[in-house]
């Protein structure tokens, strides 16, 4: 036994471990989502998580992981890796590329679990599944592959986004934005007048338990980013996350006792899940103050978010865009403010933000970067829907809808309360 | 790379991870609590828990951590870490501070949480709030430091608690009960007569989820407590926290079926838990066969327990006094009969219980600081709650009561099986 | 500080929390098994599990651990380690012997409860427990010895089960077979006619979420079967795991959209545990491509043996054989075509699979163990029930069944929407 080989298996197993850990969150998101939505479509949303995991698993496998890590061409794209073969050379870690594919793989999985949320209970099964495809296939391993990829433009500037507020979550929201508006809202949800009519969540125990999935997720997702278990910024990058989060989630109880004279429980939920995506992209770089001011700030922006969106008459059932659009883009944002070199030093880097003396390069890199990721997200995303749209139609039939999708389209109720067996020739006969 | 950088980083990725699995148990209290109170209250109970993880998070960086660890002052408290500054020079481990905090910090959340049941369906949010704040920012810290902090007057005493039977559960469980018998029971729970009636849990697979969820993170609470992963203890840890929780299910299995002819699935799920709670003291100082025999003995002390609570009138929805309070007390003195200093030797205390050698000194000073923490747990508790009354009304209104603290206080039900949109203006009108 | 306390440190917090994830898939199995049955019975099915966590691991301690991994004799069982004691030092690994029986005591608590789903709804709650007493006692113990144990007959034949598709799955799924027959379809399950009717799945969102559970618990299963987080395998054997799980699920969703008009949201549950089962066998041996291979020829296999086991009218409630003993039995064969040498050395092993240039060598070892596990898992359970018959009825009464296992044999509902309390004297004289 070396020193090395040692040091080779320590990282591994905690880059595993990090990996499993935000694979596990596909089922927080899976009872987020079916929690938030109405019960009559809560298999369809999980069975489109069962898309992301297994689509998004193998179209990463065979495309995006080489476009977005394969060797670089001009910045913009990568070239090599499909089905990790090829020359990877340029990827030099101290793990293996199998075990780094596999991490990324589960960030992949995701940002298009993000958009789901936003197309809920109204996307067409078939259109979803093509969706996915380009999302883990192309739009996502590009703007990866501009802001981490040996060589892309956005990271070769100095944009720094440790564990993905932009690449994932900004990104995420943004799609998922474009999606809900080109969809269009579930039919109810608007009266004629433009005011929002609402629906209580089917189930919020499961939407709960799915955010403390999510919480546990995101110490992999974060901590995990070091890829490296001696990274010495492994123990500080776990208390942003944890500090950020708290905040998040205790700034919309407060906020939301003031505002609504309650503490709206699907606003704490998404308020904790706000901090988590704000600190992502400064995890390593600030300190703990700011991590509590930022998830903060995200947590009271996701409720001003959800409240704006309704007034503009668009459908996010899950809040996706609120969650990870804007919290996404405030944490891109504030590690242009609040980066700390000596804090960045432990982690590699050597930026300083606005507020820590850096001036505003830190933040124009930053903003530069964020902007072109999301105007890249909400474009491709609208593109893509309109394209799949001749295809198939990204929409279910009116029928369907009413029904509810797990009835309409999947066959099953998501609930079923009966006792005795069915002798159904016709249902036999559907089936078969 | 160099062997300490290597010890370090390796220490570091076990704390974070052991951190994270504990703060998942959250997610199992919610889903424990949610199952076992009424529908009405299900939304309630987690957004209690909602605040543990929150609130206790912000509090006990502010303040709690400090008390608990800073400098010691006259072994009853400590005075330097306010927000991780100060001189913290005396703790002296192979993982920052930072990694430090978290792992502490997911503790104290987990001692809230478990008082969080016991007020169950009848507690005011607001006041929930404050004695949140109570909890996390002065009783808890000041009791774990009497006992884990260096100079700590229990610890220096020789009082052994590994995970902390004593400093969380019997702290947390006694807390519980003065919470309880505070805030009195529930409308309807006795007759006038005083015979305790019953309602069903609400929904019990969502509490079995809940208990294999914090099974799990047990490994990360009673192993992790090594803070080091080159102690030699851990696989032992692991194994009795493994055999007790077996032994604590098995047994109520077997005694429910004989004392009440049927296997009770509440009591089941309680008696696993009690076989954790009473192992988390001597974990890494008993032997196999004696984790088995406290396992249960908690798990059958537990089931007298709920019957007495019931029998005196008060009530705990939860069971978090039999569970916690009763299997902490017993785990706490368990190690001065079992602790058996070769094993004790792997985790660099030297001490004997009495059935090994070691007379009745051991067994003494656990006896000592179990009621000093008990003693102060109960009584602070009381305390908290009365001045707290004087500020906000500890307890719902009758009405809220009836209608249920979910849509009484939060505005929305648990589950929903609505499929359609409302328009309520008067709602809208209600929450804006 | 030295290197070996290090890398032993390493090994074991690996192997520990490894450990703890397998031991969470208990938590996805109630999940599952209580989502995929009738509401009635979820309690009951859960119950189970507990059955499964607490007596299982108290046997296994007791005499399974001893049977399977004690000192050898004639390759057919083993003989010291009873309450790990005797001589164990041909057991030679990097961790404690205690450490080892914490994972190996995970993995019998899987086996056992692959049988559960497939006996729910109708099985006598004694009668189970001394099934789980014969299982984790002898059955699977002494499988697992010819095959893992140090001087294992078939094990020294040159079989490989890395993590076990044939220890655990096709053991676990032929018993489950065999239990199924012997214990007859629930009441209802088949028309006079012979076809079979249909019954809604109570919850699946839950079932749903022990899939993710289970999905994740499986990186510790696999990978964490290295015992040693140096193994140069870890990396692949999570990446095959991960590729063969999505393909499984991937290949469902294609193939019921094909087959039955609809993806089948049980069928893809099922199609990504499937794609798990079928490479434990391999996951450390085969190629990537070869992984998705698996996957998918598991997901569809899995959707026949579905049907096949209905046309015969065998009931299966959850489809523990489909899932279990179809897929571990292709996973086991796999092996004997997709190992690849270079790969396998890197485990430590180099045989190769018929389409590597071993020729049918390793097939047909891989054939011999199979059928040998097979039948010896589906004898001895036929013939533990016919057993246990003479005990206990290992049917519950038909009153018992048609009320619903819940209340019949446990006293209370799975879900109760009841909010106000129940003054009953009846009730509280049946309890006590």
């Amino acid at each position: 036994m070396d020193l090395n080989t040692l040091a080779s298996g320590l990282d591994t197993i905690w880059v595993v471990l990090s990996a499993a850990m935000i694979l596990l969150m596909e089922g927080g998101f899976a009872l987020l989502e079916a929690g938030f939505v109405r019960q009559k479509n809560a298999v369809s949303i999980i069975m489109k998580v069962f898309v992301d995991i297994t689509f998004g698993a193998l179209i990463f496998f065979f495309f995006g992981f080489a476009l977005m890590y394969g060797k670089d061409a001009a910045g913009l794209i990568g070239t090599s890796g499909f089905m990790m073969g090829g020359d990877l050379t340029h990827i030099n870690l101290t793990i293996t590329h199998d075990t780094y594919w596999l991490f990324q793989c589960a960030f992949v999985i995701a940002v298009i679990s993000i958009v789901s949320g936003a197309v809920a209970e109204r996307i067409n099964f078939h259109a979803y599944i093509l969706f996915t495809i380009a999302m883990t296939g192309l739009i996502y391993p590009v703007a990866g592959h501009w802001i981490w990829a040996v060589g892309g433009w956005l990271g070769s500037l100095g944009m720094i986004d440790f564990a993905g507020s932009a690449v994932i979550h900004a990104l995420g929201g943004f799609s998922a934005l474009a999606a809900a508006i080109v969809i269009g809202p579930r039919i109810g949800k608007f009266s004629e007048n433009g005011t929002a009519n609402i629906v209580p969540p089917s189930n919020l125990p499961l939407a709960s338990v799915g955010a403390f999935i999510l919480w546990f997720g995101w110490f992999g997702f974060n901590s995990g980013s070091t890829l490296s278990a001696t990274n010495g910024s492994i123990g500080h990058i776990a208390v942003t996350t944890m500090l950020s989060a708290a905040s998040g989630g205790a700034a919309c109880i407060l906020f939301t006792m003031l505002r609504y004279r309650k503490a709206d429980p699907p606003m704490v939920i998404n308020g904790s899940l706000a901090g988590l995506v704000g600190i992502t992209a400064g995890c390593a770089f600030v300190s703990d103050a700011a991590a509590i001011l930022i998830g903060a700030v995200c947590g009271i922006a996701m409720v001003f978010a959800t409240e704006f969106l309704e007034s503009k008459r668009i459908d996010d059932p899950v809040g996706a865009f609120a969650v990870h659009g804007v919290s996404g883009s405030i944490g891109t944002l504030a590690v242009g403010l609040f980066a700390q070199p000596e804090l960045a030093g432990k982690a590699g880097q050597g930026y300083s933000g606005l507020f820590y003396g850096g001036g505003v390069s830190l933040l124009g890199i930053q903003a530069l970067g964020l902007i072109t990721v999301i105007v890249w997200g909400f474009a491709t995303t609208w593109i893509a829907f309109k394209l799949i749209n001749r295809l198939v139609p990204v929409r279910v039939s009116r029928d369907e809808e009413l029904v509810g999708l797990d009835v309409g389209i999947h066959g099953v109720p998501a609930y079923s309360q009966e006792h005795d067996f069915i002798e159904l020739t016709q249902l036999t006969l559907d089936k078969r």
